[in-house]
Protein backbone atom coordinates (compact mmCIF):
# COMPACT_ATOMS: atom_id res chain seq x y z
CA UNK A 1 0.00 0.00 0.00
CA UNK A 2 1.39 3.23 -0.89
CA UNK A 3 0.33 5.34 1.86
CA UNK A 4 1.87 8.41 0.91
CA UNK A 5 -0.85 8.45 -1.26
CA UNK A 6 -3.83 8.03 0.82
CA UNK A 7 -2.01 10.98 2.86
CA UNK A 8 -2.57 13.11 0.03
CA UNK A 9 -6.20 12.86 0.19
CA UNK A 10 -6.03 13.74 3.96
CA UNK A 11 -3.85 16.50 3.10
CA UNK A 12 -6.02 18.11 0.37
CA UNK A 13 -8.88 17.96 3.38
CA UNK A 14 -6.33 19.83 5.52
CA UNK A 15 -5.69 22.42 2.81
CA UNK A 16 -9.08 23.17 1.97
CA UNK A 17 -9.58 23.57 5.98
CA UNK A 18 -7.07 25.91 5.87
CA UNK A 19 -7.72 28.09 3.01
CA UNK A 20 -11.44 28.36 4.64
CA UNK A 21 -10.22 29.59 7.78
CA UNK A 22 -10.63 26.52 9.67
CA UNK A 23 -8.77 24.33 11.60
CA UNK A 24 -6.11 22.05 9.03
CA UNK A 25 -6.27 18.78 10.07
CA UNK A 26 -7.93 16.40 7.47
CA UNK A 27 -8.28 12.15 7.02
CA UNK A 28 -9.73 9.65 4.88
CA UNK A 29 -11.04 6.05 5.65
CA UNK A 30 -10.17 3.36 2.39
CA UNK A 31 -10.70 -0.06 2.36
CA UNK A 32 -7.99 -2.32 2.36
CA UNK A 33 -7.69 -2.21 -0.77
CA UNK A 34 -7.08 1.50 -0.80
CA UNK A 35 -10.72 2.75 -2.18
CA UNK A 36 -11.79 5.82 -0.83
CA UNK A 37 -14.75 5.32 1.36
CA UNK A 38 -15.06 8.66 2.81
CA UNK A 39 -12.77 12.07 3.20
CA UNK A 40 -13.14 15.24 5.60
CA UNK A 41 -11.79 17.60 7.69
CA UNK A 42 -12.34 19.85 10.62
CA UNK A 43 -15.23 22.16 10.42
CA UNK A 44 -15.53 23.85 13.99
CA UNK A 45 -14.53 27.30 12.82
CA UNK A 46 -16.41 26.69 9.44
CA UNK A 47 -19.79 25.32 10.78
CA UNK A 48 -19.30 26.64 14.49
CA UNK A 49 -19.29 22.58 15.39
CA UNK A 50 -16.92 21.48 17.91
CA UNK A 51 -17.75 17.74 17.25
CA UNK A 52 -16.33 17.77 13.90
CA UNK A 53 -12.61 17.03 14.22
CA UNK A 54 -10.88 15.41 10.48
CA UNK A 55 -11.11 11.94 11.97
CA UNK A 56 -14.98 11.84 12.71
CA UNK A 57 -15.86 13.67 9.34
CA UNK A 58 -14.19 10.97 7.29
CA UNK A 59 -16.05 8.39 9.55
CA UNK A 60 -19.44 10.15 8.88
CA UNK A 61 -19.12 10.38 5.10
CA UNK A 62 -17.66 6.98 4.58
CA UNK A 63 -21.76 5.82 6.12
CA UNK A 64 -22.59 2.83 8.35
CA UNK A 65 -19.56 -0.13 7.34
CA UNK A 66 -20.35 -3.67 8.85
CA UNK A 67 -16.92 -3.42 10.13
CA UNK A 68 -13.74 -1.36 10.32
CA UNK A 69 -11.17 -4.26 11.61
CA UNK A 70 -9.78 -4.11 7.44
CA UNK A 71 -9.83 -0.28 7.24
CA UNK A 72 -7.55 2.34 6.95
CA UNK A 73 -8.09 5.74 8.60
CA UNK A 74 -4.99 8.59 7.05
CA UNK A 75 -5.05 11.64 9.32
CA UNK A 76 -3.01 14.60 8.83
CA UNK A 77 -2.22 15.10 12.43
CA UNK A 78 -1.93 12.36 15.40
CA UNK A 79 -5.30 11.60 16.71
CA UNK A 80 -6.40 13.31 19.98
CA UNK A 81 -8.58 11.55 22.60
CA UNK A 82 -12.22 12.26 21.24
CA UNK A 83 -10.84 10.47 17.64
CA UNK A 84 -8.23 7.87 19.71
CA UNK A 85 -11.53 6.86 21.25
CA UNK A 86 -13.29 6.49 17.91
CA UNK A 87 -10.51 4.42 16.94
CA UNK A 88 -10.25 2.04 19.70
CA UNK A 89 -14.50 1.47 19.73
CA UNK A 90 -15.14 1.16 16.10
CA UNK A 91 -11.95 -1.20 15.70
CA UNK A 92 -10.38 0.38 13.22
CA UNK A 93 -7.66 -1.53 11.97
CA UNK A 94 -5.38 0.27 10.57
CA UNK A 95 -4.31 4.35 11.30
CA UNK A 96 -1.76 6.48 8.83
CA UNK A 97 -0.48 9.37 10.54
CA UNK A 98 0.62 12.52 8.72
CA UNK A 99 2.44 14.05 11.58
CA UNK A 100 2.43 14.01 15.53
CA UNK A 101 5.12 17.15 15.75
CA UNK A 102 2.56 19.09 16.62
CA UNK A 103 0.29 17.14 18.61
CA UNK A 104 1.42 14.07 20.07
CA UNK A 105 -2.00 12.14 20.57
CA UNK A 106 -1.95 9.03 22.01
CA UNK A 107 -0.36 5.91 19.77
CA UNK A 108 0.90 3.69 22.83
CA UNK A 109 -2.73 3.72 23.81
CA UNK A 110 -3.97 2.87 20.34
CA UNK A 111 -1.65 0.21 19.51
CA UNK A 112 -2.54 -1.07 22.87
CA UNK A 113 -5.86 -1.55 21.60
CA UNK A 114 -4.61 -3.69 18.82
CA UNK A 115 -4.64 -0.62 16.27
CA UNK A 116 -1.61 -0.66 13.68
CA UNK A 117 0.15 2.87 13.66
CA UNK A 118 1.88 4.10 10.28
CA UNK A 119 3.81 7.32 10.82
CA UNK A 120 4.80 9.62 8.16
CA UNK A 121 6.50 12.17 9.47
CA UNK A 122 5.21 14.33 6.53
CA UNK A 123 6.82 17.80 6.14
CA UNK A 124 3.61 19.42 4.56
CA UNK A 125 1.63 18.75 7.15
CA UNK A 126 3.86 19.73 9.60
CA UNK A 127 4.29 23.23 7.91
CA UNK A 128 0.78 23.03 7.85
CA UNK A 129 -0.05 22.97 11.37
CA UNK A 130 2.56 24.80 12.96
CA UNK A 131 1.39 27.63 10.53
CA UNK A 132 -2.32 27.61 11.48
CA UNK A 133 -0.94 26.99 15.45
CA UNK A 134 1.00 30.17 15.42
CA UNK A 135 -1.49 32.52 13.19
CA UNK A 136 -4.87 30.91 15.28
CA UNK A 137 -3.09 29.30 19.06
CA UNK A 138 -6.75 30.63 20.70
CA UNK A 139 -8.53 28.13 17.78
CA UNK A 140 -6.24 25.51 18.25
CA UNK A 141 -6.13 25.59 21.91
CA UNK A 142 -10.47 25.52 21.83
CA UNK A 143 -10.11 22.45 19.54
CA UNK A 144 -8.00 20.53 21.68
CA UNK A 145 -10.35 21.93 24.33
CA UNK A 146 -7.64 23.55 26.48
CA UNK A 147 -8.52 27.16 27.79
CA UNK A 148 -5.14 29.53 27.28
CA UNK A 149 -7.24 32.46 28.00
CA UNK A 150 -5.26 34.10 31.02
CA UNK B 1 -28.11 19.77 41.84
CA UNK B 2 -31.28 17.60 41.02
CA UNK B 3 -29.26 14.70 38.44
CA UNK B 4 -32.63 12.96 38.26
CA UNK B 5 -34.20 15.91 36.56
CA UNK B 6 -31.06 16.48 33.93
CA UNK B 7 -31.23 12.83 33.35
CA UNK B 8 -34.94 13.11 32.04
CA UNK B 9 -34.04 15.82 29.38
CA UNK B 10 -31.64 13.15 27.94
CA UNK B 11 -34.02 10.43 27.93
CA UNK B 12 -36.66 12.09 26.47
CA UNK B 13 -34.15 12.06 23.69
CA UNK B 14 -33.92 8.22 23.90
CA UNK B 15 -37.15 7.96 24.38
CA UNK B 16 -37.88 10.25 20.90
CA UNK B 17 -34.93 8.12 19.64
CA UNK B 18 -37.03 5.04 20.20
CA UNK B 19 -39.76 5.98 18.77
CA UNK B 20 -38.09 6.64 15.55
CA UNK B 21 -36.45 3.27 15.04
CA UNK B 22 -32.89 4.23 16.30
CA UNK B 23 -30.93 4.05 19.09
CA UNK B 24 -32.40 5.11 22.13
CA UNK B 25 -29.04 6.75 23.80
CA UNK B 26 -29.71 10.45 24.78
CA UNK B 27 -27.91 12.93 25.67
CA UNK B 28 -27.75 16.68 27.25
CA UNK B 29 -24.97 19.32 28.50
CA UNK B 30 -25.49 21.56 31.04
CA UNK B 31 -23.59 24.39 32.75
CA UNK B 32 -23.19 24.49 36.36
CA UNK B 33 -25.93 25.64 37.34
CA UNK B 34 -28.32 23.13 35.41
CA UNK B 35 -29.29 25.16 32.83
CA UNK B 36 -29.53 23.55 29.42
CA UNK B 37 -27.02 24.63 26.82
CA UNK B 38 -27.80 21.64 23.88
CA UNK B 39 -29.22 18.14 23.83
CA UNK B 40 -29.22 15.19 21.36
CA UNK B 41 -29.44 11.91 20.31
CA UNK B 42 -27.85 8.53 18.54
CA UNK B 43 -28.98 9.09 14.84
CA UNK B 44 -27.00 6.57 13.63
CA UNK B 45 -30.39 4.69 12.46
CA UNK B 46 -31.95 7.79 11.28
CA UNK B 47 -29.80 9.63 9.26
CA UNK B 48 -27.60 6.84 8.28
CA UNK B 49 -25.05 8.74 10.39
CA UNK B 50 -22.35 6.90 12.45
CA UNK B 51 -20.23 9.44 14.21
CA UNK B 52 -23.72 11.32 15.90
CA UNK B 53 -23.82 9.30 19.30
CA UNK B 54 -26.05 10.40 21.93
CA UNK B 55 -23.35 12.46 23.76
CA UNK B 56 -21.73 13.59 20.58
CA UNK B 57 -24.89 15.22 19.25
CA UNK B 58 -25.53 17.44 23.01
CA UNK B 59 -22.15 18.25 22.52
CA UNK B 60 -22.93 19.75 18.86
CA UNK B 61 -25.77 21.52 19.87
CA UNK B 62 -24.43 23.06 22.43
CA UNK B 63 -21.98 24.84 19.89
CA UNK B 64 -18.59 26.16 20.89
CA UNK B 65 -18.23 26.38 24.85
CA UNK B 66 -14.65 27.98 26.24
CA UNK B 67 -14.14 25.42 28.72
CA UNK B 68 -16.32 21.86 29.92
CA UNK B 69 -14.56 21.87 33.07
CA UNK B 70 -17.72 23.74 34.50
CA UNK B 71 -20.03 21.83 32.56
CA UNK B 72 -22.76 18.39 33.36
CA UNK B 73 -22.59 15.97 30.46
CA UNK B 74 -26.01 13.56 31.07
CA UNK B 75 -26.22 10.57 29.20
CA UNK B 76 -29.00 7.93 29.16
CA UNK B 77 -26.16 4.84 28.84
CA UNK B 78 -22.40 4.64 30.13
CA UNK B 79 -20.13 6.17 27.11
CA UNK B 80 -18.62 3.91 24.88
CA UNK B 81 -14.49 4.79 24.19
CA UNK B 82 -15.91 7.33 21.46
CA UNK B 83 -18.02 9.19 23.64
CA UNK B 84 -15.40 8.66 26.62
CA UNK B 85 -12.68 10.08 24.19
CA UNK B 86 -14.86 13.26 23.89
CA UNK B 87 -15.25 13.62 27.37
CA UNK B 88 -11.47 13.04 28.27
CA UNK B 89 -9.79 15.23 25.23
CA UNK B 90 -12.34 18.53 26.40
CA UNK B 91 -12.02 18.10 30.17
CA UNK B 92 -15.84 17.84 30.66
CA UNK B 93 -15.79 17.97 34.80
CA UNK B 94 -19.12 16.26 35.60
CA UNK B 95 -20.79 13.06 33.71
CA UNK B 96 -24.02 11.53 34.74
CA UNK B 97 -24.69 8.27 33.64
CA UNK B 98 -28.59 7.06 33.45
CA UNK B 99 -27.45 3.13 33.92
CA UNK B 100 -24.64 0.88 33.00
CA UNK B 101 -25.96 -2.25 32.81
CA UNK B 102 -26.74 -2.78 29.30
CA UNK B 103 -23.63 -1.07 28.28
CA UNK B 104 -20.39 -0.99 31.16
CA UNK B 105 -18.21 1.82 29.87
CA UNK B 106 -15.03 3.14 30.88
CA UNK B 107 -15.93 4.69 34.30
CA UNK B 108 -12.49 3.86 35.79
CA UNK B 109 -10.80 5.61 32.97
CA UNK B 110 -12.83 8.84 33.23
CA UNK B 111 -12.35 9.13 37.03
CA UNK B 112 -8.90 8.41 36.28
CA UNK B 113 -8.72 11.28 34.15
CA UNK B 114 -10.33 13.94 36.42
CA UNK B 115 -13.46 13.14 35.62
CA UNK B 116 -16.89 13.27 38.20
CA UNK B 117 -18.72 10.77 37.68
CA UNK B 118 -22.43 10.37 39.15
CA UNK B 119 -24.11 7.31 38.12
CA UNK B 120 -27.96 6.87 38.83
CA UNK B 121 -28.77 3.34 37.78
CA UNK B 122 -32.15 4.79 36.61
CA UNK B 123 -34.66 2.02 35.78
CA UNK B 124 -36.14 3.96 32.90
CA UNK B 125 -33.12 4.04 30.91
CA UNK B 126 -32.41 0.09 31.90
CA UNK B 127 -35.76 -0.97 30.36
CA UNK B 128 -35.71 0.84 27.07
CA UNK B 129 -32.00 0.17 26.40
CA UNK B 130 -32.83 -3.06 26.85
CA UNK B 131 -36.11 -3.53 24.72
CA UNK B 132 -33.90 -2.13 22.16
CA UNK B 133 -31.09 -4.48 22.35
CA UNK B 134 -33.98 -7.26 22.43
CA UNK B 135 -35.59 -6.38 19.29
CA UNK B 136 -32.37 -4.91 17.24
CA UNK B 137 -29.58 -6.89 18.39
CA UNK B 138 -27.72 -6.12 15.11
CA UNK B 139 -28.18 -2.41 15.19
CA UNK B 140 -27.08 -2.27 18.77
CA UNK B 141 -23.67 -4.15 17.86
CA UNK B 142 -22.92 -2.28 15.00
CA UNK B 143 -23.36 0.67 17.11
CA UNK B 144 -20.48 -0.30 19.64
CA UNK B 145 -18.25 -1.81 16.24
CA UNK B 146 -19.03 -5.63 17.73
CA UNK B 147 -19.64 -6.94 14.49
CA UNK B 148 -22.08 -10.07 15.45
CA UNK B 149 -22.41 -11.10 12.01
CA UNK B 150 -21.78 -15.32 11.27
Amino acid sequence: MNYEKLLAVAYAEAKAGFDEGGVPVGAALFDSEGVLLGRGRNRRVQDNDPSVHGETDAFRKAGRQTTYRDKILVTTLAPCWYCSGLIRQFNIGTVVIGESVNFEGHRDWLIEAGVKIIELNDALCIALMRRFIEQSPHIWFEDIGECHSA
